[in-house]
């Protein structure tokens, strides 16, 4: 996605050659038409699948799942980070371990929001170790719902999640896929392949 | 706002007299055609104002601040929770105390993205003890910049939220508000004015 690409040149702050920050535009102040433009391109790649849920996890993957769910005309579903499971209800949920911030939790969403008879497009703000998008995709499949893929907006490349999720057979479309970073520069998967 | 308050009425699950559950469609599930008619309202009633940007706190004040964006065209902020400040960037940062969970946290934004220049919009999806909310106005002051005011999808009005930003000189207004409720039964407030 050009304007994308476009956009993490000119405002995303490369601080080391693994942390990109995008919070200008992306994940703590949001351009919306950019999100919005960002679900209708979610929607054009997956849309021909009959999708009846976007889910997300939160915080930042909202204004994503909120713009898909937007351009496909469905409900979508952010599963709550909990240390611990204490909801009252029924839940699915998976334990992530977020290399961020070196602990351990739980993702979990309803049971009564996912279900045999849905077809499920996950979608989220990056794609790096993709512990958080695992959780997801097991999330998905204990419901019994089709997964119809995994939509990322920022894809580092050089690590290990868009692996992780093709070894468990997830058809995974990222906006720009970052094949590698330093201060000052990056470079993407496309150009990479051009050159 | 007669849609929502329907919804409430239909699927709002009230637990005790102070506790309402609306994860079906406004904040675990979000029904994303609601929440674009939520982000127009929000437009109608403070769009003849000049805002330049929406504030909202994560998680669940995200897809209505994203829909009063959109409606309005203006890009959007979600101020962070931490319990501690370990951001390597200038922050406006106000403590907030938790009644739910018991315990004190930050909410915290980059100085980079509020300034003198803006007019600001804040919604949240919940006015309650308006804790939160007091925090978001405290950093919107402390920018400089101008507060148009603050927007609630539901206030629970027998709470002392709305009582707290009035006191700041805050213009207030829930698109629906709960005059008091029970399980099985929620009375709105415009209902018991008429009554």
């Amino acid at each position: 996605m050009k304007v994308l690409q476009e956009r993490i040149r000119e405002e995303g702050l490369i601080l080391s050659n693994t942390v990109l920050k995008v919070d200008s535009f992306l994940n703590h102040q949001v351009d919306t038409r950019l999100a919005l433009e960002i679900g209708r391109e979610f929607a054009r790649i997956f849309g021909d699948r009959p999708i009846t849920k976007v889910l997300t996890i939160e915080a930042s993957g909202i204004q994503f799942a909120m713009a898909a769910g937007i351009a496909l005309d469905v409900p979508f579903i952010y599963a709550k980070k909990k240390k611990a499971v204490t909801l009252a209800e029924k839940v699915y949920s998976a334990p992530v371990y977020s290399f961020t911030r070196q602990e351990n939790y739980q993702v979990s969403i309803s049971q009564k929001y996912l279900g045999p008879e849905d077809k499920v497009l996950i979608v989220d703000d990056f794609l790096a170790t993709g512990a958080a998008l695992v959780g997801l995709v097991d999330i998905v499949r204990a419901s019994g719902a089709e997964l119809a893929g995994v939509g990322c907006v920022i894809e580092k490349s050089f690590q290990e999640g868009r692996g992780l999720l093709e070894a468990k057979g997830v058809e995974v479309h990222s906006l720009a896929r970052i094949a590698s970073m330093s201060p000052g520069e990056v470079c993407f998967v496309e150009e990479a392949v051009v050159e």
